[in-house]
């Protein structure tokens, strides 16, 4: 059935080209986020005044009269609109009808179908699905849609046909090492909605923080958690305004590793002596759960009954990563007890820990869900596997029958850029799947930890990089086109805020911080075009705890700088522009000047902040990069050639430029180079082999 | 005692010129807001690095350390320094050690004594108080002289005795007619705290909307509210919050009038049959309270014990005002019980129901306060007026042995500029008032009430114009320096961001909104010009309900541009520099040639975005100022005179562009005036008489 649902896509996919390219009046681009399986534009338009109201003429529960009131809200907010707030009395004068065919599940599971289409003429819009869920995520395309002209507000006529090519489109939030409370949760449901996500995991406990209350064990939250915890009644609250968003909420207990702040009120569950206290820093941990002691499954059979009982999702998740086994072969007892029961190493130990927890699980109902680690021989085939190995790992568990969901690739902590989360496939073609095997790929998950993350600043961590994590997993596999979606990027930006993101203004308030009454533009545009260290290299540069403020220099720069991104792809297109090189000319030009006027003002400003002295020479780099900018760019303008040397010194300084500093780096280095590459070559340029004359510059400018 | 410590203030007052002026290293400015009674800098500084900690040596209580674990983490985020979280263990090592001779009460009052002093050498820095609360006050003093230069973090050597002018320091918001929910209140009981406000009143009940639960009178709230209300255990938790920031709360039941949303619930008490609903329009509607009927008084028996035992304050609001009696006096019932009672008007009847809801409100153990309506002959001494009306309505009312709060002036949701709030002062020397009867006036209260306000943009209605409110309710009456206050909210805009609030912030969000994938700089250029129509006058512009989404451009604009402020104080600079006129010139005109630049540009966003297309002509007449800006820059400079007639056209010109639109104005207008009419009178400048030629200028402007 999953296979059917995907095959479906591919051709709605190729349908998304030719609906583009459709003519006239008719829009030309799908402003879409994610892309739906097909789109095909009509002619005409419904407009979307004070007197539009939203009915309803099939099956009409809570869910959807709440959802009908959201998007309303949030319809009016975008437009400026007063529009009535409830659902219409009489569907018949509504101008757009929903029609669901039933209610959905009222706990959302794998199996919802979340399937609609959407059908828009100069007379009015009928909204189809099978479920209320899918209603809910055709009301987002409503909302994404609705667009105006000096006319007023409307939404063009069009036919959309729409379901989800994954069926587990999830994001992990870890609230653990960094305490996230209610309104970041609530926000970020909302926002989750909005791309069409339907999987919400909370990685509740870790050496830094027991994030939930048990009311069986109450030392577990009490003593792990520095009083950041969700009460019982809070995360009914959660689940519950998740379920009305059709989302599902899957908790994760973390074990038997990653798992100190259990032993603060517990140390007899360790397998070393204690005491023990909430974890401060960042890392792989010794502590571990004792496997071989009863007590351990006594108190885990009590708690999990209780979390099992609180969680209404089909799933629950064990963790079972990264367990060094350190304090497992440093105690005698538990070397003992390997031996006794034939048990070889670490691994057979925790599979052993593995089996007697599934036993748990299982007897309370819930069906387990693991890290890459869990998966060992004998498990049954319904649990499932999350991935952060890669698509390969999750091949093979699919190909021995294991489900499994992707997260690898989709890690949003480590700073990568859109293009590089969205190209990764969980189902690439080299896994040489069958039909049935390929099915056995649920989806995927962002994974949002939390080390250099806190409440400040993880919308910006999030968003919008996770929506296009979202159109990975939503749309057909076909939808590849990067420099589209950061197009889509742009423009929903935005239309996220006034969902409730703070991904843009997070990073305001720590600039204005950082300029400390100092030149704030200057400030911003330095912070602007920089990007934290990728990976995991920021923990190398800078020692940092639970306790370092996130408000320095790389907590204020944005994961990915779109403004770099601008500038890397406006010199991409004027290197293409040979001979003329006009194309963005006078744009760069621009941002050249600025670079090179601001490096002083935040030289200045510097003085006053020592928060942003952390930058050092950054402020002359960007000054230096913005000079030689011009340079280029007059060179390529002038036709004339750089000076003898010009143009090695300047791909020195680039480098030199590069260094991280404040654990960042500029993000449009590879730019520069080319455009001082593009400068140097000028001369050759060859107008019957262009082709060459482009690759020599990249050569050149060593960037691929 | 009220009076010595006022005389007090103004002798600190007159100190504070002096430190101001000192020499050397010394800090020559004050950089605190509210400003203390006194401030005298030493030599030296007291490092602020990663070892800094706080102890305490006096009396320690649970608020102390939550306040001191608040304050380091705002230290660790304003500084990016990673500093211990909780009181010192060993208070000899800790570099700021507080000492508080008593905890202040648990629940705060009136009689709270709020002074501080703090000393800081080169060594350490001590922070003395009577109270806990009063430490709380010094901490945030602390906070704001935290300052870096490129030598580090550090506090300089200073010598501060404050103590508050008034007792009574508040902000009433208004949670009723627009809904605002815990993380707005509580986010502002932060900010309040932090410019040492220490009243919250909370204006409960509306026509609009009634916003406690009631256990007594569920169809109150459940009926009255849409679902938007405090529940009893949030007010709890939000009682607590202010009592842990030393801010009391105040609750106010809006009655006789003002009642619509009761009514929807308990038709009964109503004085027209009914039925009622919730109100969805602004002005002062006819519903009131039936207070003829001994049913009425029954539940308001019921319903103000419940709030009397939630409400811990001496103080219960009964509001009282505006109520225009015309269904009393269409009742026949009710003119009959007049009559037979001997009441005249619907004044004395009013007069009749606040001394029946006066013994409700002493049967439960609680003081009364009310608006000025509620002055009527008979009344205890114990009251408490609230004045919409005045400073001399006050003054009447302390003649009369009546205490009194000042609110007219501080009406903040009128979009007034700062500078006219501050100067309003509660005790004018005008009121010729004993200091016995001065003693009477209490202080004051910010008023937000929310036609046009909800928590999308109630922090840029409120910040950073409350924080000059405050000084003028803490700091010495001699502290009345404008510029000063300007420069200093500047500085500390960004201080408080990093304390929670998003009055910067919240305005990005809905330019980017408003520009929909337009020009967003250009459209932020011209947001940032206007503001909007002042005092009720937006009403009369343009209908208004609870339902208006404030996401237009009205809401948009700050209720004062900062950067209008700076134009118009950079060309009154510009013009006081006769005859160079280089003061500011190369400023003012980049920011003329943006605005002529930006006009068209948003012309053409315009397209895509109805709701900025509510602005009209504005983008030309940004433009128009723009030019006419750079051509009286250029006859200033080069000394020529401005062809005939220029100068009538370009005021005129001016005259245009000040026509509201989308109920905003360009607030730029005055300066733009005396740029052009100095232009014109460039040619007359007389060295020997540069005063008689500004006084010139200024007619020729028409400004004063």
């Amino acid at each position: 059935m999953r296979w059917c649902r995907f095959v479906l896509s591919l051709i709605f996919g190729a349908c998304l080209a030719s609906a583009a390219a459709s003519a006239d009046s008719r829009p030309t681009a799908v402003n879409l986020l994610p892309l739906p399986s097909s789109v095909q534009f009509g002619s005409g338009r419904l407009a979307v005044d004070t007197a539009f109201q939203i009915g309803a003429s099939g099956v009409v529960d809570d869910r959807l009269r709440h959802a009908v009131a959201r998007a309303l809200v949030r319809l009016s907010r975008q437009t400026g609109l007063e529009v009535s707030r409830s659902l219409a009395a009489d569907a018949t004068k509504a101008r757009l009808t929903i029609v669901c065919d039933g209610p959905g599940a009222s706990v959302p599971s794998l199996d919802e179908n979340e399937s609609y289409t959407l059908e828009v003429t100069g007379d009015r819009a009928t909204l189809r699905a099978p479920t209320v869920v899918g209603a809910l995520r055709g009301l987002e395309t409503v909302l994404q849609l609705t667009t105006a002209d000096r006319g007023g507000w409307y939404l063009p006529a069009v036919t959309i046909q729409d379901t989800p090519r994954f069926r587990w489109r999830g994001l992990l939030i870890d609230v653990a090492r960094h305490w996230m409370p209610m309104d970041v949760i609530k926000r970020n449901l909302d926002l989750m909605a909005a791309v069409k996500l339907n999987v919400l995991h909370l990685h509740l406990t870790e050496d830094q923080g027991f994030r939930i209350e048990s009311k069986r064990y109450p030392a577990l939250h009490e003593k792990g958690s520095d009083g950041n915890y969700f009460t019982q009644a809070e995360m009914k609250e959660l689940i519950a305004y998740a379920a009305d968003c059709g989302i599902r909420v899957i908790p994760e207990f973390d074990m038997p590793g990653h798992s100190t702040s259990w032993l603060v009120g517990h140390p007899e569950l360790g397998s070393a002596p204690g005491p023990y206290s909430i974890e401060r820093t960042w890392g792989i941990m010794e502590p571990a759960l004792d496997p071989t002691r009863e007590e351990v499954y006594k108190l885990l059979d009590g708690f999990l009954g209780e979390m099992a009982a609180l969680f209404p999702d089909a799933y629950l998740h064990i963790g079972g990563d990264e367990n060094k086994g350190t304090q497992w072969m440093a105690n005698e007892r538990i070397r003992a007890f390997m031996k006794q029961h034939d048990i070889a190493d670490p691994n057979g130990l925790q599979a052993y820990f593995n089996k007697r927890l599934l036993t748990i699980v299982q007897k309370h109902g819930k069906k387990m869900i693991g890290w890459d680690e869990v998966l060992q021989p004998g498990l049954p085939k319904d649990i499932i596997v999350q991935s952060w190995r890669g698509p390969k790992s999750l091949g093979e568990a699919a190909k021995q029958g294991y489900s499994g969901i992707l997260s690898n690739g989709y890690y949003l902590d480590l700073n990568f850029p859109t293009s590089q989360h969205y190209l990764v496939d969980p189902l690439p073609d080299s896994l040489g799947l069958t039909a049935e095997q390929a099915a056995h790929v649920l989806g995927g998950e962002a994974a949002m930890w939390s080390e250099y993350v806190d409440p400040g600043n993880i919308d910006s961590r999030l968003w919008p990089r996770l929506a296009a994590v979202a159109e990975r997993l939503w749309s057909p596999k076909t939808v590849t086109d990067v420099d589209d979606v950061y197009r889509r990027l742009a423009l929903f930006s935005p239309w996220l805020e006034i969902a409730g993101s703070r991904h843009i203004t997070g990073q305001g308030i720590l600039v204005r911080n950082l300029a400390k009454g100092g030149d704030i533009a200057a400030v911003s545009t330095l912070i602007g075009v920089i990007e934290p260290v990728k990976e995991y290299r920021r923990g190398d540069l800078h020692k940092s705890t639970q306790f370092t403020p996130l408000t320095r220099v790389s907590d204020t720069a944005q994961p990915e700088s779109f403004e770099a991104h601008r500038v890397n792809r406006a010199i991409d297109a004027l290197v293409a522009d040979a001979p003329r090189f006009s194309l963005n000319a006078d744009n760069l030009a621009t941002t050249f000047s600025r670079w090179r006027d601001v490096g002083p003002a935040i030289s200045a400003a510097e003085a006053g902040s020592r928060a942003l002295a952390e930058a050092g020479t950054m402020p002359e780099d960007l000054a230096a990069l913005g000079t030689l900018g011009l340079e280029a760019l007059a060179y390529l303008r002038n036709g004339t050639a750089p000076a003898e040397g010009w143009a090695d010194a300047a791909l020195a300084r680039i480098t030199t430029a590069e260094t991280p500093r404040a654990e960042c780096q500029f993000a449009m280095v590879s730019g520069m180079r080319l455009l001082v590459a593009a400068a140097d070559q000028r001369a050759g340029f060859d107008p019957s082999d262009a082709a060459g004359w482009q690759a020599k510059v990249k050569t050149r400018a060593g960037v691929k």
